[in-house]
């Protein structure tokens, strides 16, 4: 069972909780906790091997912690995602084959793109895929978003290189549950075309940005970034190739801290007790 | 304060520990734990913002905590050290700079070296050189090293590129006290010239390993690893020139999570609380 | 069009090579060469835009070039392969999806397991499987792979985590196109269970290691290396579950590398001319 | 003896060149060529064993090459090189111990600092000192510095943490010669404290960047960028500690490069042939 906690900071929080689970018997395989001291904010990620209540459980630990705490206790241990993708397979492919083999650590609902060349890969994965197309009106394409979301039951949508520029509308109704892969090292390169921007300014690294989506274009909480080497012989499109590499990587790596329940947020910042 | 802990693992542990924490109205800043389930054995390090008695303080938590724990509360803030070296100038020029501008973690006695080709660059930072010749009888040599050793105060004796193999009567003296750089990533090429033994076996990756020196050569507990790439085009000198900038690296990373008093033994494994 | 050459080095090799290249009126957009100093040899990788008559060029080289030099014009643009796997299915996915998105540089022909799990995801993706068990007798085991590769056309064959080893027999009928992922930074924990070893030896860092198979197990030429860190926290099994990632990228980028006619061999090593 | 050469590409360069070289009994140990295809330039660094009249050889290879070439025979072996600093160490360190040592590829002919409390470092190498204080004019500190520098003979000019925005005017004197270290992995973060913005932010990684200096501010061509972890325990003073090493070390490959003679600057960018 895992037990997360996210509330204002306090001298003898750990005490205090790790007191409670000692009184009910569980015992603490795992305990992540971290302080950020200009917030005052404490969070916590603790894995117990037992099975309480819990409600119960929670309850109490909400009678123990300062007021505004936010406690999950047992918080569904698979999760449940729709990805949206628009023409590249490469994040897609690899999310629709962990989720085959049932090591994504969420199911995935079904697959909406705004082009059907992705169709293919999802039916032989048995996921459902929907088109949506976005040329004309993004406010109908997006009323066809929702239509289709709201038929499943999720805990998170991944946009797996879907290359749309969402409404800050449609974006503030999924705060926190909205995960972007963005093909740059954030804040460098946001906007369009990063890897044609990387080329120009002639770096010697390629980077990727998993990230929550805000309202602000690529300025949402980061999760994980990761780089790779580049040099003067990489063309954009060289760039762009080697680039899909670390983007799939990258990405696995934010979905399974956030599907682990390890991402706390915190302001516009993230933090990920690994 | 630092306030150090490693004993077998017990239900309830840090609850006890943060709740005497809070009971001596000690502010914790910084809490890492770590348990060993196959050794169950139980690691904590603490940073509390505060001075209490220290002496007061770790009887208070030996009574606390099962029989055999190993409590330092404050231990020097700052470590003493004496660097062994050879011939090789890359890894003590980096602890010279480093002690010199107080940022090393730990203070510089003396230097010993087998070759009296460093005693330049000791002298210019005003740290004490010895020479010790190795040619002749092994014993001897050991014999003078114990004595100038004996001369000073200490916690650790780093091996900053020394090449001579230290008799187990010798290593045996300075238990969890031998740091040593190793200029491979170890198990591989252990040994002597692992560079060589790298160039002839194709790798692709250079590393180094800095380890506690125990009996068995290049087999003690590992602190730090690191590796670089290479490639086809490197020549053995090749390979030996770009794993003095590992080497450096490693050996200061490892240095400053022993002197920061970061890194617990656990039979022939380290944990190390970052 | 790319044309491959090895040979014995000579003065002038470069200079006679690209001065056929301008008199052919060949214009040449990459090329990379290396030459070995130990092993007195030359290497080299052209790109051309144009597409000679490729014998007739083959034909100009070997006179211009040292006795015994070897000359690919235009290997096969698209390799064929044919990948063995026991159980796991992380580089036989990432293998099929690359083949069927066209990004492998090589046309996947057939699966051959020595268990039955991983035949759905080939049918998924419309690629032949075939089941040989190894269970009785290796010898027989063997013949049967025999018989069902004699059945295809192929350049290389990947073992893509196949953990049965084949007998010098086997191997000795395949030189330079079996290739192999061993799951530790070879030479380090070569053999069986390499991530228990490294668990029971505290390494800092976990590692994968693509290489071609040769009469010694896990001796042969290295293609490619790379680790990614782990610490204390990692148990063996984390070690293997964080390996699999590291697994997949290395030997992808081992396949990228042999499919594009990037990889040489020269004794024992390999030279890959990215 | 290298040679180091710059051109609009055509088709047969390499041949002439490389025959040229073969005509003139030249021995190539090392040969790397890069065309870049968008701004059809050619590049070329040659390393020969033999020691030919340069001049001569200069005259053969321009009279070869298309008109505009740049063609250096013999370079300064050994490149002389002034650095201006702040008043932080480690980079300064770093080049004093390598010239000391005579590894660094420049010797140092003089460090000016716009604080004093790095002369005693510069002193203990017996590397002259010069203070020139910012406080007042920047004009009269850039005319004190022009005064400094007009006394030595130098190559490069090295702002190894130097924290002041040099004049266009100033930077206008030195083009191609002025090298700094950007704290942080531009363009991400240009301008003043990365670190805090890298905080503000909340990345995952903290970055140094390696550049020759141009009229706009942390906008010229890029030697060399790497990059370390960093996650949400890090305050600003963590990022810029941490930064410290990834700065040493990126400073340290980016002048091992340009000493070198393998970094040509092509419009905003650098092509490094390693």
């Amino acid at each position: 069972m895992i037990v997360v906690i996210q509330c204002t900071d306090r001298v003898g929080l750990v005490a205090k909780i790790s007191g409670l689970m000692a009184a009910e018997n569980l015992n603490i395989v795992a305990m992540h906790e971290h302080v950020d001291k200009g917030e005052n904010m404490f969070f916590m990620r603790l894995e117990v091997t037992d099975q309480p209540d819990a409600d119960l459980l929670e309850q109490k630990l909400l009678q123990l912690l300062p007021e505004g705490a936010i406690v999950r206790v047992n918080p569904n241990p698979e999760k449940k995602a729709i990805v949206l993708v628009t023409k590249e397979y490469h994040c897609l492919a690899d999310i629709l084959v962990r989720n085959h083999f049932k090591t994504l650590g969420a199911s995935v609902q079904c697959v909406i793109g705004n082009y059907t060349n992705l169709e293919d890969i999802c039916k032989r994965f048995d996921v459902p895929f929907y088109h949506v197309a976005f040329e004309n009106s993004k406010e109908e394409a997006e009323n066809n978003l929702l239509n289709i979301i709201s038929q499943y039951d999720y805990d998170y949508i991944v946009l797996a290189k879907f290359m749309r520029v969402l409404s800050p509308g449609f974006v503030s109704r999924f705060p926190n549950r909205l995960i972007n892969i963005h093909h740059s090292f954030l804040p460098a390169f946001a906007g369009a075309n990063p890897y044609r921007q990387a080329y120009e300014r002639g770096v010697k690294l390629i980077g990727a940005t998993a990230h929550f989506v805000t309202d602000e274009l690529d300025e949402g909480p980061i999760i994980a970034q990761q780089i790779i080497s580049a040099d003067h012989s990489f063309t954009a499109p060289d760039m762009m190739k080697a680039g899909k590499e670390i983007e799939t990587a990258v990405l696995a790596k934010a979905l399974r801290m956030v599907f682990d329940d390890r991402v706390f947020i915190c302001k516009n910042k993230t933090v990920v007790l690994e």
